[in-house]
């Protein structure tokens, strides 16, 4: 049946029964798509029935549905006819994994990070009043990215305007990791109690028993207080101007159709509490919704021996803070992804999940630093754009020590655009006070962690998603870090590698050896970087190549650029990301299409310093 | 009196009266002082009494108090050891606006932006907890800072980690405009009844004659609902776990004092509601909060003819939108501020004041222009650093045609390094698809938001605070845009210089010429900016100098050099500040410490011209 939904009107003329054996259908297609491609499992089987029920209530694209971080969205593209294509998810040149505007006008706006849906809803639903159009605007948003700042403030707008606009709550009391935070406390209340009967009743009697309720709040007992509340589910979200519906079986299409109309019907801002079960309909996913967050492809399989940047991370941190008491270690709702689950696990009262809300971790983290601890903040690169601000001011202004592991820098593949982590190096080098640090493995990784948890000074550590070895026990001095490695010696030319990008040098290197003898130089320190460094570096070659898994404009090699065209003595040459999105695909086909691989760079590097030579020769 | 107080503690022995007294001289050291110095007035005004309150409750520097914002810290500064030098407010070298830990260890954090101060509270706080220490911790937010998304962010940590921790809600109504949004009105109906006991009495008089409640939550009447909900202020609050104290007269010392105690014995994460007024004790500033939230200094004035960049944006937008109805105006509580108050007058349906909320600003307009408007967002150059994410991610990665005012770009004088635009260059220049255009002069200023509202990619145009002139009526197309305007013809150097530097950089070379012929560029085009611009403006010229008001790491001369360095056959020199922060100072002090004055560059470039001549001849 799945395969014959040609656009989601034709699900309107489909009875009960049939929504149900539909739902059935797209259950296993996600299930045998992801298990092959990769992609986010949990979020998805959770939103199946939801999905029906939205696109046989609405009328898309006409009416405008907004999915908040777009993870969750494979049954409505396999509902919005992308069902033929569907294999081709994640894949470089097939369907995203996230909506898509490109793709269907059914993806109304491109997602990827948490808690921009009511925004943009919000934008959509004044935009249709002020030109006079007709359609309804349904955001769809899960417990975890309501606790993003940026969702909280879109609520207090919406509250105020007035305009039509139905917020969906998606609510399986996950984000990635376990939720958190006094909204999950809250939420965790409604849920609990759908039918609020009980409190009620207790209320009722305790009303009968009192003749007339006492003169002063505080002389009101918690019991009863608790009471009056039940009589008011949803109030945090009627308090900010919201009619509050709810919960609802989130499972229950026919309960959620009529959810949808009654919202629909009431206007004005409404929120819509439905709980859904992450992972439902495949047992390992609902047992263990964390694992089953999102699976990697078939065709990823890790080298034996090796081991993740992330894990080497996590596991180093455990070592120093048993030796420290003062380092704790701060995420925003990625515990796992970062490798800090050890960490949780071994110091839970050092460990702070703080839900995503990446601005108040590193704001937080400066706030113990200030008094005397040793916070590592870790977050991914991407994510870790969201705290720009909070970096700059709170922590590079005062200078505080704070450690912030930048996980998944560089590209991370299939995820895509909204994912790929190639702009940290550029929005992090400008910042005074800021040193940021490259490790090319996992033992430099360790040794980084370790020397950056002394400083008195912000340091970044950006490492990209790979598998890396730990083989030698290193400790670096602030000397060997700013001197960087020569890694091979050659007077031809110069490459300077960051961090992952050191392997890919030495290899070009080697394919242009022994004509041409490159020498390789791995950063190590990508901040602070000067001119004395540079000619260090370099030392008689005049051509020197920047090699970074980073945007070049911003990035290290425009630093580079920069403190050679003071002089003019030397070109530089910066191998990197050009000015555009970078798309998904595999990691390796995404260094190819830039000309990262190994045998592109030698082959570039053959081509200028040929031309150098003829240059000297005429 | 006030000038005896030598600690904080000294307020402890005194009485009553004293106190009041004491707050009379505070009112009337801050009115004498920022009417000279310039600074932020209302806000200080507003909390004279619970400044004291708090000082002659707690223990500082031992207890911590965090002011969120940090531009209402004049009393605390009085009141910690700075009555003395505080007539050198805001100057190069004087005391800062805001707080600063260098300054006092009564400042804890430093501050400027909004709504970091429950984050850092939290941090210091649990910290503390950690390390087994003894102290309280106080943040002061307002009720604007509150709809800022990372104060609910750290409000929902808290209320979930149950350290003791007291935050003061400074509820006056203001933050720096009106306030908006959902939250404000919620608090309104607190702020209304503090008493609370008209609708409690309704609600007695409703029960006695209903002899049990129906059962349905939603039979119950609106009116039996607000009563319900009047029997427990704060209740927002309280949902996210915090214990609500409120709301109490922001002018009684006594109230205050009563409630600090109650509060810090309550334990826990506890909100303290206190109303205060605007500007209080000095009637301009009580009638008129907006104008008198912020003074200039005595000593600045403008030249006649002149007016503001913001001014000139704002009075352009309301022709522009004229004619065109697509367009449509978004601020974060900076109405005046941006220019946007003849445009808010003029078009209220098409006028959007978000609050403090840059984050949901960007991605609310990037909604908008999906649905076919042309948004123009106006942010001051260091709040859109908020927005970072945003910009990157929910427009430049849809490529929507929003505009984005980035106003107060380049040093902005006595506010300091919390409040400097000078890093917009180095965090928008990486972002794919953005154009970024500066404009030289006002005419330029109106040209080019002409030009950019009928394009159909995002536009940042940064303008400095600063006064300009509309001589000329101008219309750009494309190319006049991107061949950027040729000031001064030269064959010696060219200086390519950035909008609001294209003056200083005209006068550098009046002062080089006869003996030096500068070419000076305004580039207006910031980017795109490539290889063929380059060659373009420098001709026969190998000696090139950047000139912008931006750092120079990741700004326009890192770019330029960056195209330059890749041939070799260029030099580039860049003129910008240098990795560090700005401090606050006079703006023609601040270009003058960094080297940004006429007579510094002529002579940097006198210097290099000389050499690469002396060169030559070797």
């Amino acid at each position: 049946m799945l395969g014959s939904i040609q656009s989601p009107q034709d699900l309107h003329k489909l009875d009960h029964n049939e929504l149900a054996e539909l739902a059935k259908e797209i259950r296993i297609k996600i299930i045998e798509t992801v298990t092959n491609t990769g992609g986010h499992l949990g979020a998805n089987l959770g939103v199946v029935e939801l999905t029906i029920a939205i696109h046989s209530v609405l009328n898309s694209p006409h009416d405008k549905i907004i999915w908040d971080v777009g993870h969750q969205c494979y049954p409505h593209k396999l509902l919005t006819n992308r069902y033929k294509e569907f294999d081709t998810l994640r894949q470089l040149g097939g369907i995203a994994g996230f909506p898509c505007p490109e793709e269907s006008p059914h993806d109304v706006f491109r997602v990827g990070h948490s808690s921009t849906s009511i925004s943009a809803a919000l934008g959509i639903a004044v935009a249709r009043d002020l030109q006079q159009q007709d359609f309804h605007v349904v955001a769809v948003i899960g417990d975890g990215a309501l606790t993003g700042g940026m969702a909280f403030e879109a609520l207090n707008h919406a509250g105020q305007l007035d305009t039509d606009l139905v917020v969906i709550l998606n609510d399986n009391a996950m984000s990635i990791a376990e939720n958190v935070g006094a909204l999950n406390n809250y939420l965790n209340t409604l849920r609990l109690d759908p039918t609020l009967s009980k409190a009620r009743n207790e209320l009722e009697s305790f009303i009968k028993r009192i003749p007339a309720i006492g003169g002063s709040v505080s002389r009101l007992g918690s019991s009863f207080k608790d009471a009056i509340k039940s009589l008011l589910p949803g109030q945090l979200f009627e308090e900010l101007g919201f009619s509050y519906f709810g919960p609802f079986d989130g499972h229950n299409i026919r309960q959620m159709q009529r959810a949808l109309r009654d919202g629909i019907k009431r206007g004005g801002p409404v929120l819509i509490h439905v709980l859904t079960q992450k992972g439902r309909g495949f047992t390992p996913a609902e047992k263990n919704p964390e694992k089953y967050h999102g699976l990697v492809p078939s065709y990823s399989n890790s080298k034996t021996g090796t081991v993740s940047f992330s894990k080497v991370f996590g596991e180093s941190l455990v070592k120093l803070a048993e030796a420290d008491k003062r380092i704790v270690a701060i995420t925003a709702a990625m515990q796992d992804g970062t490798g800090l689950s050890p960490f949780a696990a071994q110091f839970p009262d050092r460990f702070f999940d703080v839900g995503i809300a990446e601005q108040h971790a590193l704001t937080y983290a400066a706030g113990l630093a200030v008094q005397g601890l040793r916070p590592v903040v870790a977050i991914y690169s991407t994510f870790l754009q969201r705290g720009y601000d909070q970096i700059l001011h709170d922590i590079c202004l005062q200078d505080l020590p704070v450690v912030i592991a930048v996980d998944r820098s560089g590209v991370v593949g299939e995820d895509g655009p909204t994912h790929h982590g190639v702009f940290d190096l550029s929005y992090l080098s400008h910042m005074p006070n800021l040193i940021i640090l490259a490790p090319k493995n996992g033992s430099e990784l360790k040794a980084m962690l370790q020397w950056a948890l002394v400083q008195n000074h912000p340091v970044a550590i950006r490492y990209p998603r790979a598998q890396t070895t730990v083989t030698d026990q290193l400790e670096f001095s602030s000397d060997e870090l700013i001197n960087g490695e020569v890694v091979v010696d050659g007077s031809d030319c110069t490459l300077l590698a960051v961090g992952g990008m050191v392997d890919c040098a030495v290899k070009a290197a080697e394919l242009l050896s022994p004509s041409i003898n490159c020498r390789v130089i791995n950063v190590r320190t990508v901040k602070p970087f000067n001119e004395r460094d540079l000619d260090r570096f370099t030392r008689d070659t005049n051509l020197i190549f920047t090699i970074e898994d980073n945007a070049v404009i911003g990035g290290f090699g425009s630093h580079v650029a920069r403190l050679a065209a003071a002089s003019g003595q030397k070109r530089v040459i910066t191998f990197g990301y050009p000015d555009q999105f970078v798309p998904q695909g595999r990691i390796d086909q995404l260094h190819s299409m830039f000309g990262l691989t190994p045998e592109q760079i030698a082959a570039a590097v053959n081509k200028q310093v040929q031309a150098q030579l003829e240059y000297r020769k005429n």
